[in-house]
């Protein structure tokens, strides 16, 4: 049967379905280049618009899986799984979680992202390391996992080629926020790694891409009936990111916090993330049939110092010095680092992930754009999470800033610099009246509580003078992660961080 | 202000409003080729989906406007007024009404288009009487309309050359339908033609783009307003295409049926509509103050015969052959025509526009692609319209097929053919199976009713085998149109034919 493109544009903005021989004709016309960007750009809004069902999105899902290599891990002995994170602040989950899986038995063979925008990526924080390359050849990863149960490596061009074409077509015309278009393009690629299982870490919350549950729940179910639909075992487990999950947001600053936790020093929220997900993917694997038993296993792996040998193996296999793990005094430091007190006293009811990722992205840790490159020492380390009681003047948060990255005023008082000067090369100095003084090296500042409560957060910020939205971002960082705090008087209970489960 | 594509976009999928500046950067930006066609696509797609407003709908309008020429008549010491009809089967109006105005001492001057699938356009018409060439000249438009006060020419890409651009683009992304793509489109030219005033003839039916009034009635107001906002007087009157105007359905035919009208022998529905609309547009124009005085006077074109000089004069200004229209003989004859006689005895209930048009279309009469050429001579000759008693066996239609044209199975037994052979090149041979006997010249010949009742109508066309929708142009033409009858064993009441006026 032929098509025509522009028929099948007027069916889905009609709100009708394709067959599946339409949506195999489509996006393989569009691959093969007989269909333009423009006909397909228009298709994608009304895919936005009209939605996919499960069997559009399946068929989809197909073509793209199969517009490049597909891997193979049978015979191993061993199962071998695949992680996802739709993405978060400070989630440095696969950093622990993989060595967990690995000390347990499982394999785990991950192609994994840059970051882009306020949250990090997996391939930036282990490149953080000093000697670590990743690779992007699939024919290295299986061998990797085969020769030591776990392999990280950069997205291959090899793998689902089809999505990373249609991919960037929709990051340029506004396409990207669709359910049905999110699941075919994470699970194309989870189906051309070829892993036995998959767990996805559906994050929700302010830091988050999904903001709320139902959305969050909608893309889970869609991605794991996807799997399912593709004898593909997939669990989703939807974790909250309201806060930044642990204490460390930057790349040498995450890879820390991982490692702490891999040596059983690491914030309980990180730890229970990854114990949750863990135990989902064994059981979904086949690897256990009781997930309190398939947890129990993986805390040991943390308890018995065996995780952290397996982390240090991956890092060493990628050319890392792996003594950085053990002496993390090694990895990269950045020239300022400072830590801004309290500006009052009581519990901290929240602290906003979006703006966290966004102060951390200002000094560098992440790109605004693909073409930015980043700053692996810089970034945010909390001192005080949600629950926590602070008291006036004690240290809420620390900032690790390079030479030259944005500064601000969070004190009306130059004080002379340590270590390199700034060079006032950041983004901040756009609006010259706002750079006042220079974040300085290790050396505390005390805030003017009356120019800076940071109580009233980003409702008492100074009022902007143009109202563009620009303006968040040339804030100074301090008072942006200031006024990411919300506090109470009374007590604050945490909430669950693991909201559902998708299976 | 500077913007970004992107952002714009997803400002439209959001259901956001685009301020005035965001939409004249946006158009202009795709105009001078920094906005590409994808992005303008998935915008456009937006833009079906939640729809413009008005504000944002002028701004777009007055972009487009503004990217060519505009054309003055200013100081011509009489009203020039300008008519758009948004597309209908047999719809001859602009021949009828435009000499009917001039006569009546109003400017006509008017872009028209050439037409595309089952409506046709006013250009092929004009063409179809031999020697006349249509002029794309903008200056001879305006000395034309100074000389003899009535014009026409083929739409000019120095008119608002941004609306060909953009319309070009919607035509492959499946986003013309909107209403306020449409109509920004319809009243950028109108705006850029420089008239006076404008009259919209708004065609709702089966036979028409708008199928249903709420439908015809938003877009009838949406240009109304756009014209009001522009200082543009303009009325739209929302006609019925349920049933083809008037009684002839191709080129030549309807040039007939025209100059017959303006003679005095016209059909009915066809005079009224341009009754309708005239004397909306004179009034709307401030050259009568009374709607029924400018009926009387453009009734009276008519019957004194000054109307139909001016279409004379018209024709013979394009180099036409003015002698055609009084001795209709001498205008080109299609080789084989023959009376189908009613299947049954009844009141015509409805004749289907719609099916008339593709089977008119499919005889040669118009184009299913832009590359197609058309058959002057071909088409349709309606003997009955709703209302009308016909006994079984009297004509109930004439065909009028090209050599070698489509013909079909409107008999099972095979009759000999005079004139030119029918070649058998024409689409219905696709199926072979289905091509029994080619259309013969001028002889009427009996139909068996127990294959082809007419009665029943599509509904019992003889069953797909296929389902695809394509099976519809494979039915022999004689077929089609017999099926677009609908019948009454009591007498039926023509519905009324002008359904609001929007003012």
């Amino acid at each position: 049967m032929s098509y025509r493109a522009v028929d099948l544009i007027a069916q889905k903005r009609d709100g009708h379905r394709h067959s599946d021989e339409a949506i195999r004709w489509l996006i393989g016309a569009y691959l093969r280049d007989e269909v333009p960007d423009y006909q397909m750009a228009a298709w994608l809004m009304a895919v936005c618009w009209r939605g996919l069902d499960d069997g559009e999105t399946r068929a989809l899902t197909l073509v793209l899986a199969g517009s490049g290599r597909r891997l193979s891990f049978r015979g191993f002995g061993f199962p071998v799984v695949d992680k996802h994170s739709t993405g978060g602040v400070g989630d440095k989950t696969t950093l622990v979680l993989a060595p967990m899986l690995a000390a347990a038995g499982i394999g785990v063979a991950k192609m994994s992202g840059r970051g882009l925008g306020h949250t990090g990526g997996t391939i930036d924080k282990l490149e953080s390391i000093p000697g670590v390359v990743t690779s992007t050849d699939p024919d290295a990863l299986v061998a990797a996992v085969a020769q030591r149960r776990i392999a990280i490596a950069a997205q291959s061009p090899a793998l689902a080629p089809g999505d990373g074409r249609l991919y960037a077509l929709r990051d340029v015309t506004a396409t990207v926020e669709s359910i049905p278009l999110i699941a075919s393009s994470v699970m194309s690629k989870k189906i051309a790694t070829g892993a036995n299982a998959v767990v996805l870490d559906v994050k929700v919350g302010a830091g988050a891409f999904m903001k709320d549950l139902p959305a969050a729940r909608q893309l889970a179910r869609a991605m794991v009936r996807l799997g399912q639909s593709v004898a593909l075992p997939t669990v989703a487990v939807l974790t909250r990111m309201d806060e930044p999950l642990g204490r460390a947001i930057g790349n040498v600053l995450e890879v820390k916090e991982a490692a702490e936790t891999l040596r059983g020093r690491g914030p309980d929220d990180l730890l229970e993330v990854c114990l949750a997900l863990g135990s989902e993917v064994m059981v979904t694997a086949g690897a256990e049939r009781s997930r309190p038993t398939a947890r129990r296993l993986l805390a040991r792996t943390v308890e018995d110092g065996t995780a952290f040998v397996h982390l240090l193996d991956l890092v060493a296999s990628m050319g890392g010095d792996a003594r950085c793990l053990a002496d993390t005094g090694r990895l990269p430091q950045a020239p300022h680092v400072v830590d801004v007190p309290s500006p009052q006293d009581g519990f901290v009811a929240a602290v906003d992930a979006l703006a966290c990722g966004q102060a951390a992205m200002r000094l560098g840790a992440g790109r605004a754009t693909k073409q930015d490159t980043i700053d692996p020492a810089v970034g945010i380390a909390l001192r005080a999470k949600v629950g926590d009681h602070v008291s006036r003047g004690q240290p809420l948060f620390t900032i690790h800033a390079g030479a030259g990255k944005p500064s601000g005023p969070y004190t009306a008082r130059p004080e002379p610099v340590e270590g390199r000067p700034s060079t006032g090369s950041g983004r901040a100095e756009k609006n010259p009246a706002r750079l006042r003084a220079p974040i300085h090296a290790r050396r505390p500042v005390p805030v003017d509580s009356s120019e800076h409560t940071g109580a009233g957060g980003a409702d008492q910020a100074p009022a902007s003078t143009t109202g563009d939205r620009d303006d968040q971002h040339e804030r100074p960082v301090v008072e942006q992660v200031l006024a990411a705090f919300r506090w109470s008087e009374t007590p604050v209970s945490r909430p669950p961080l693991v909201l559902a489960t998708i299976r």
